[in-house]
């Protein structure tokens, strides 16, 4: 157990108070000062530090910052490299270090989050604003890992399903919503960068939302589960995606959509199931609710839209007709104002106008963030059932 | 979503062919020529590779090699740093880089690992040792992570439940395995460096283990969830130590049973219930145990013992013949040669010789180690219920 060994030793020393053999030096380098970063100070302002006597550079890229923005840190005292930003508004962040070029996660930081095969580390300014995702004193929904068989795809795969305060103790059957991640991400997206389940729980608890299950995928068709994975793995090509598309959302409503009516206590019809996604997952939500209409009931795309300028656009009108035709209670569109897929967001809005298709738009500041991702969910959810 | 912006643009590029405004070197970036690492060679042998023009100096530290000891990668074409190990035995392994004296995760390795407030990076060499913690093709269980109130420790806690295959569909109660994690670690642990799921999958699949349901608790009596820690958190004092002593024991018996007992399909007595833990969590073990006796009808204390040389063995005694007294199936204890609670965990073996306590006794190689717990748990599940 090398990770926590030095731990382990002080605890030891520590519950007993007894003359184990301990060696000085770990004793010491527990209690050696240590920095601390991040540390958000009184004016929202955040320092970052990094212990380094021998790095050359150390840079720092924050979700707050542009893509190929890099702040400096500053070497000072004792190798204590450090920077501090300008005050930031109230949100949940996420940033990565890169030591002499090299990309790694805040080793002080406690909390690192997975976005498909890449780490960062998570920065939480606290204020009004974060209220709704931040882990409060309120009931907690759980999340379970859990295994399915899909025929559709042919490998056992995994999902996250969140069962709202209450689920196991009760006997109630409730709605589901079927939340869908972007490319790059995995089943555990929507939990750790979204913090969907907290966003229910607090939404629930408020009485904003009703109790409802989540189910979240993942929308890879080509993989079983990142868990799976191999290092070194090359990158899905075009004819990975080509191969596999619209897979997952026959899946969707073929293999998970029946699993879940059977293993979980829901009202398993279209006015209870809601579909919503962010990116590619609203690309799935759009071909998976015209697919199959009258399945969803509820439909929610995030920062998506209709990606093929060139798609057949009779055919496209014909098949969101007969969707409105099944009914269909809220189709709400979320979009922000700098994201590079408002032109394919465009295309999805006009032919909600065109069909005359009953919808709700949302357009805000920001791009193509998990900031609005977790704003859109603060909103579509308390519209559902 | 700074994280997966480029691959989301790679994938709206392949998924519709279409000339979105992608950016030239977006796409030659992915296409750029990257390191594999770990690559696990032919005979088992591994090589490391980093990527950094810049550092002057980059070592690794892997769970196969001692506490301080470094492996220095050197540096080759194209700022490729690497290094090869010796052929390992196929295993678990996991490891961190030092950059320029900075712990960083591997970030080309998709696979990191948490212990506690920790992360390393793991490595997976197959082989037949390593078959029955792997993720194979067998029926998955689920793990669920369930938040709860603990009235003794006055707080909502966070526990893993592992339900196993055919729970969610089925109608059965099964037997429970109380698994207890040591210092540094929380509820996490159990899962993801001890591959519990995975090893109760493998043995319920191959008949070995009778189905059981495992809950991991968090054994840090005076955190609510290593969610809520913030950084910078100091380390627990001696004398959070001696204000929480006993106290997660009484939570886990007095809390932790019942909530179980009553959100989960179990069968509620001593001959269904077992209780097992490493190192702090051995000694929770202990402690539970005896202070409840009737409670835990099977035991299993992994790499730990009694710590404390100044007990008052004759006080010790009594309480084992009480437990001794109500019952139990199996008292199993496992300890490395090389460890260093070995003086504890003869402290113990002498108590149940001392009381004619029936037990079981398995020493084998190494020290205190994920490897032997994985190994101890393969062994210990298969005896239960």
């Amino acid at each position: 157990m090398k990770l926590n060994f030095r731990i382990l030793i002080l605890a030891v020393y520590l519950v007993t108070g007894t003359a184990i053999n301990v060696q000085a030096q770990e004793i010491s380098a527990m209690q050696a000062p240590r920095v601390v970063s991040p540390e958000v100070n009184a004016d929202k302002s955040v320092t970052f530090r990094i212990l380094s006597e021998k790095a050359t550079e150390v840079t720092l890229n924050g979700s707050w910052m542009g893509f190929r923005e890099t702040l400096p840190l500053t070497k000072g005292e004792q190798g204590v490299w450090s920077v501090t930003t300008k005050p930031l508004p109230a949100s949940m962040y996420h940033y990565n270090f890169f030591i002499d070029g090299v990309a790694a996660i805040d080793v002080t930081n406690p909390h690192a989050l997975r976005d498909g095969t890449r780490y960062a580390s998570l920065l939480m300014v606290p204020g009004e604003e974060s209220t709704v995702f931040q882990l409060n004193d309120t009931p907690h929904g759980n999340i379970s890992q859990v295994w399915y068989n899909s025929p559709s795809l042919g490998t056992d795969r995994r999902m996250y399903v969140y069962t709202p305060p209450g689920y196991d103790s009760g006997k109630d059957s409730y709605p589901v919503l079927y939340l869908l991640h972007g490319a790059g991400g995995d089943e555990d997206a929507w939990t750790s960068l979204g913090r969907a389940n907290l966003i229910l729980d607090n939404l629930i608890a408020s009485g904003k939302s009703k109790p409802m299950i989540v189910v979240m995928t993942n929308g890879n068709a080509w993989q079983s589960s990142t868990l799976r994975q191999i290092p070194g793995l090359p990158t899905p090509t075009r004819e990975t995606f080509a191969q596999y598309q619209g897979k997952f959302e026959k899946s969707l409503v073929e293999d998970v959509v029946p699993y879940i009516e059977k293993n979980f206590r829901v009202k398993a019809d279209k006015d209870h199931r809601a579909l919503a996604g962010l990116s590619m997952g609203g690309g799935h939500t759009i071909t998976a609710s015209i697919n199959y209409p009258g399945t969803f009931g509820y439909i929610g795309v995030f920062s998506s839209g209709i990606f093929d300028a060139n798609a057949d656009m009779a055919e496209m009108e014909k098949k969101f007709l007969a969707l409105k035709e099944s009914g269909v209670s809220t189709y709400w569109v979320a979009c922000g104002k700098e994201d590079f897929v408002m032109e394919s967001n465009k295309r999805l809005l006009s032919v909600l106008d065109k069909t005359g298709f009953e919808h709700e738009y949302f357009e805000n500041e920001g791009g193509h963030t998990w900031a609005n991702w977790r704003t859109y969910l603060s909103m579509f959810a308390p519209m559902l059932f």
